[in-house]
């Protein structure tokens, strides 16, 4: 479901609040343990207004994480390819194991696992996010480090997937070394004449 | 918790119409819907004895797992690097696309996402997969295709780790032709030199 969006006002204000409840209660339970009652009493607001604007928990991730996303990357601009992409691995790795974000994070990537609006959500949501990160390509291809015709969408996954593998596939801890590497196999990726 | 485990008898039996039961529930309801009662009814078994030896759905899906990881992978033997690794990778596609076991290796997935347990379990099983799978690169080796001194943890996990991240972070579909260039990938890598 599509919840209603008018810029500024009362309805505004109430999104904001639903949202930084939700959020916060994402922290604290997780996904699981994410229940409309809970929001609207953090949020101060009545259960029916929830209910009525957001349907249950897997609509107000799927809000959260448009949210979310409206809040750029700071996607770093090293001057090297493989600078940039070590960049980007990074703040992947951080965010997902920051005492604060990494909760939330993975709130999100669990609730895309069990409801099929989380996952549409966070389809948009990876989307816009690689399509930021594409800039990163887009700059070497300029500087003349990487050829023109470069899947820079392929370059972005390939410095971020082996993580996302490794935190919620194998369940492995990814150490800063390891997001180092992924991003480095990215950047040798990209140098080398792709193959029919 | 770690289940008993006699070989052959009355246990082993019990163990297999368990487990058999709990795959098939995995696939008719996915993680969210496993319960002791139903598998236990299935199974033809008391519902006491699933308790008493498996905990709960978590302690059922970790042993259903070290099941699976007892059938080993039909490893592909074509000749050559990139060959095996496109057989690797339409392995892992076909895997969670087939009408039967896909919705077992998804429940398996998810459940790993939700309880410690399920993920202790799915970090020992493709660390077996992973071994299992290295034999790729070390035919590679003795072929002279690739360096002695190459990672080959790090070739498979790469083949496969892209079809990972679409299915279950970023929940786009993989098709073939994705998996055969996630296999290509692994295997220009491979043939690489590796920079410090």
């Amino acid at each position: 479901m599509e919840p209603q969006r008018r810029p500024g006002g009362r309805s505004a204000r109430v999104r904001e609040a639903v949202l930084d409840a939700t959020t916060a209660e994402l922290a604290e339970r997780g996904y699981q343990g994410l229940n409309v009652d809970s929001v609207a009493q953090r949020a101060g607001v009545h259960k029916t207004t929830v209910y009525r604007r957001w349907g249950g928990p897997e609509g107000l991730v799927a809000d959260a994480l448009e949210r979310a996303s409206e809040q750029p990357w700071p996607i770093p601009d090293t001057g090297t390819l493989a600078g940039d992409l070590r960049g980007l691995a990074e703040l992947v790795r951080v965010g997902f194991d920051d005492p604060e974000s990494g909760p939330v994070a993975t709130a999100f990537v669990t609730a895309g696992m069990q409801h099929p609006d989380a996952a549409a959500a966070l389809r948009r949501f990876y989307a816009a996010r690689h399509d930021e990160a594409a800039v990163i390509v887009a700059r070497a291809v300029e500087r003349g480090e990487v050829e023109p015709d470069i899947d820079a969408d392929e370059v972005v996954r390939l410095a971020i997937a082996p993580l996302f593998h490794r935190l919620f596939i194998t369940h492995e801890p990814v150490t800063a070394e390891q997001a180092r590497r992924a991003a480095d196999v990215a950047a040798a990726l990209a140098r080398t004449p792709r193959e029919s």
